[in-house]
């Protein structure tokens, strides 16, 4: 029996971290998490330590390390194939990769003003340029696909495509960045399904607060 | 019999378009390319109309699109697996995706101060803040690979994981930011492969002189 560890920055803030926690957890994928807490060094490991970027999330298995969030999906997908991280339709697949890579490559207006922030009430704040833009684009991906699909999800059922996405449901509540009827029922959909519900229920018991994560 | 259609950008600057271009290449898959040239919209589809984020490399597949460069990567192993897009091991599998998808997360201060420019000749330049911390973390990727495969590509054949990197390469020696022995004998091995060699003469070959590109 493989033991595969993933670490985990701080639930509340960890965006990346949130990625492929959702997507193994949604599959029902064995492994177990250990969290490193950011700016908070003592009686830690450390980032630097641990992981080859400094940066969180990565992938433990025995000797291997594997890092960056897609990267770490793709391998749970190889050990895991019948898990349905991915879409079972080939098309779909690409289509789901092609949209997480953008996820990963993308949307930094929104991604650096209006940081995920898992107990944040909502309220709005005034948004630098190009954060519209990357909200426009992403209703863009979700309604496209929603359309396609019939829901709840992008391409149905769960999907890692939906865990890349997942931090920015929060971002889009939290900043009120739509009222989109569609883009309402996919962020309830996916802040409805049980593996986000017990992240977010260990994300609210967490005491630590972030300054420069509070927009 | 599939017919592939891989767009790309100008060969001389489109860094983005070289990846998968290369990697299908030196895979010996079949497909053709399209040329979208930047800046010149006249008597060119353009960007917007072809591909669904405005940008290049954009694979199409009949009535299906895949875009980004990782994406493209994926979907191409996934029609041919025994092509050698990624490397045979499991592990080395799983390391190869996790250095890719780092290139293509991280490194923006070296990806905006230095592109890729296939005919420019070797010049160094006043670098930004964060350049040389890109350069050595890219060198600590490619040493401890080298290392272990003995080389003369990261994981002993080329893989996606070199023509990830390729970019790199070329920005290395362009701007000379460094003169490590074993990252300039990597640089090297990549501009000798075939494929590279073929990207390059067509590059040499164009007339378009895209002045935000001119570092
Ligand atoms: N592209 C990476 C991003 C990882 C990342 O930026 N992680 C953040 C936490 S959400 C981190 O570790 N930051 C700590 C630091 O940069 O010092 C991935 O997909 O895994
Ligand atoms: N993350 C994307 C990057 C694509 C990208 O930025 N492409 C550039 C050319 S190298 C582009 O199309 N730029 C045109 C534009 O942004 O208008 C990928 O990996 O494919």
């Amino acid at each position: 029996m493989r033991d595969l560890v993933l670490y985990i920055g701080n639930r509340n803030y960890s965006s990346w971290s949130l990625r492929p926690w959702l997507a193994l957890t949604a599959a029902g994928i064995p492994f177990r998490d250990e969290v490193i807490l950011f700016d908070f060094p003592a009686g830690n490991p450390g980032l630097k330590a641990v992981s080859p970027t400094g940066r969180v999330p990565l992938l433990v298995d025995g000797d291997l390390k594997v890092w960056e969030s897609l990267a770490i999906i793709e391998y749970a997908h190889e050990l895991f194939p019948d898990a349905g991280l991915w879409p079972k339709d080939r098309a779909a697949r690409a289509d789901a990769r092609a949209i997480a890579t953008e996820m990963l490559s993308s949307f930094h207006a929104l991604r650096n003003a209006c940081p995920m922030n898992i107990r944040r009430p909502v309220k709005a704040i005034d948004l630098p340029e190009g954060v519209m833009d990357n909200v426009a684009r992403i209703e863009t991906i979700w309604h496209e696909r929603l359309a396609r699909s019939g829901g709840p999800f992008l391409y149905g059922a769960f999907s890692a495509a939906d865990a890349m996405y997942a931090p920015v449901t929060n971002r889009f509540e939290i900043y009120a960045l739509t009222q989109d009827p569609r883009s309402r029922a996919y962020m309830a959909a996916v802040k409805a399904h049980p593996a986000f519900r017990a992240w977010q229920e260990a994300a609210l018991a967490e005491p630590w607060i972030v300054p420069e994560d509070e927009a």
